[in-house]
């Protein structure tokens, strides 16, 4: 990658220059966007008989990235992409996005581009129109804040609290990636190494800096109506499996063996001494969803595997009527691990 | 105000308990709002038959605002006015908001609390409901960054581009007051005084701490019909003018006898040797509304203004088929001034 944060370029363009180079690589559709960048706000066609979905999330330089970590392409790229998940974990679909970017005085045009590059790809990725948004500089650290609008049908929206006893939870994909990439990278700061020869624990790495949002999941689980309650595991399978367990009012069991943990977090995890389920399940970073299916609509989850382009759906628990939200281990039930707390 | 930036309190307490104190105090109509903040994105019910207006501007401690000058209730309520500037000027009616705070370690939960009590006011009085947001804490300065949707008719919108040859050009209220509220808080940073003795000076301060967004004029005039073209003057009037007649493909010619200048704001550009008519053209951080109206339409503004809760409109030049912008003085025309540039 050339776009570390210490390759140097000719320093940052004015304010509408700037503008005027983000305006030149998105296209807008006007059918959907009659008008998009250069107005004082963007005017959007909604999508008709659907609810409006809203979501906005900040990336804030050494608070969520680190720019020895992390290159400005994949800064662009996860700013969107943590922002679509939260989209699919509502079963809805991302159509539009606000870049907000609030750019430190030592940023260059080269950097500037090359978070647009990441940005742009996950807008291909997603589907999403780029509607507008706002560039300031900044005194402090470099933070890119986006809003993502996306669309579903009334009654196929996926809350947290949507959980009854006995629903079955899944979990998409495999878990522990974003932890395990993560943990290398602090471990590997001063080698200067940029990615580990296991290509399994590569894999961890390149998932930490490029998340897969589960859009098509989502989607498909909204549209199908095969989930009752979804959650993203941004901040861990452990704070989602709690987090919906609390709002649908019922406790939650997840047994240990059944966790889709990914091979490569399992060893990273081991070979730092770390308990590989309580790492995988209280790790962030992570965004797959966690969803809860009643035993009634399991035939329509089939439906949904079928089409999700091979990414695996595990059943990792239940939810129960005994309140305590507990991992079970050999038999034994243990206490949630505290998912990942920011502050 | 008992809660400017040096006031000490209790430190900030986590995110989650920040986010709870933010749910408490906003209350979310369930038929416009069924799914609000709690959940990983919002659901929202569009306005049926109507268009999606979107706007975010963040506003960044050390370049968008002062903690010597402004409280934290006046960032609160000015971060939301200047979004509900930008929807207004789109003719549109603002609906939700998403804030977006990023807190440095140094707030107090005093000092969040006032944030949000000067949100909570401009929620009141632009009547938008908080949709969700997201908190994260900072190494850097404060910042609050807002996403506000709106709705707007479909051939209501008012866009920069829609001005003709002929247009006359209009000013919502009075002009120079942000401009001359800043020059006279910096003036008098040092002397501790927090707000000048003359009323009219007075005035201004208290408008560049609080605007006062034209979110019913420019839903009005959108609703009517009345102008061809509109933009706030969060950049100055004379930005305003110069960006309307390059994107409506004129020029324009602004009468400096006929700019509605506020008393408070000339009389402190002229104590401070400034030119009034360049330093009114040119200040930013005014939120009034600069629209064109053609002649065939010019008695429906006259509804405008009835319904306008006497917010004057006052006509101040119009578009040209001459491709310069110029400022009309004594009968010479001199080019306009630049308008505010942020970087």
């Amino acid at each position: 990658m050339n776009t570390r944060g210490d390759v140097a370029g000719p320093a940052l363009s004015g304010e509408r220059d700037l503008i005027e180079r983000i305006r030149a690589r998105f296209t807008a559709d006007p059918a959907v966007l009659p008008i998009g960048i250069g107005d004082d706000a963007a005017v959007a066609v909604p999508d008709r008989g659907a609810l409006q979905v809203l979501t906005t999330d900040a990336m804030v330089e050494g608070i969520h990235f680190d720019l020895r970590f992390s290159s400005f392409e994949d800064v662009g790229y996860k700013a969107l992409a943590v922002n679509v998940s939260d989209i699919a974990s509502m079963g809805a679909v991302p159509r539009l996005a606000l870049l907000s970017l609030i750019l430190p005085e030592r940023l260059t045009n080269s950097q500037f581009d090359a978070l647009l590059d990441g940005f742009e790809r996950m807008v291909a990725e997603s589907k999403v129109m780029l509607a507008g948004g706002n560039i300031t500089r900044s005194p402090g650290p470099l933070l890119v804040d986006v809003t993502v609008v996306g669309s579903v049908r009334p009654r196929r929206v996926l809350t947290r609290s949507g959980g009854t006893v006995g629903d079955a939870i899944y979990v998409s994909g495999s878990i522990g990636l974003g932890a395990a990439g993560l943990g290398w990278l602090r471990a590997n700061a001063r080698s200067g190494a940029e990615r580990p020869d296991d290509p399994e624990l590569a894999a961890c790495v390149d998932r930490y800096r490029r998340p897969a949002p589960r859009a098509r999941v989502g989607a498909l689980l909204g549209r199908n109506r095969a989930a009752g309650s979804c959650m993203d595991t941004s901040d861990g399978v452990a704070d989602a499996v709690t987090q919906i367990a609390r709002a649908s009012g019922t406790g939650a069991r997840v047994d240990a063996a059944a966790l889709p943990i990914h091979p490569g977090a399992r060893r990273w995890f081991a070979s730092q001494g770390l308990d590989p389920v309580g790492a995988a399940l209280a790790g962030g970073d992570d965004y797959e969803l966690v969803f809860t299916v009643p035993a009634r609509r399991r035939s329509r989850l089939k439906v949904v595997t079928q089409q999700g382009r091979g990414v695996p759906l595990t059943r990792i628990g239940e939810l129960t009527p005994d309140p305590a939200i507990v991992v079970l281990r050999d038999g034994v039930p243990e206490p949630m691990p505290q998912g990942f707390v920011h502050f």
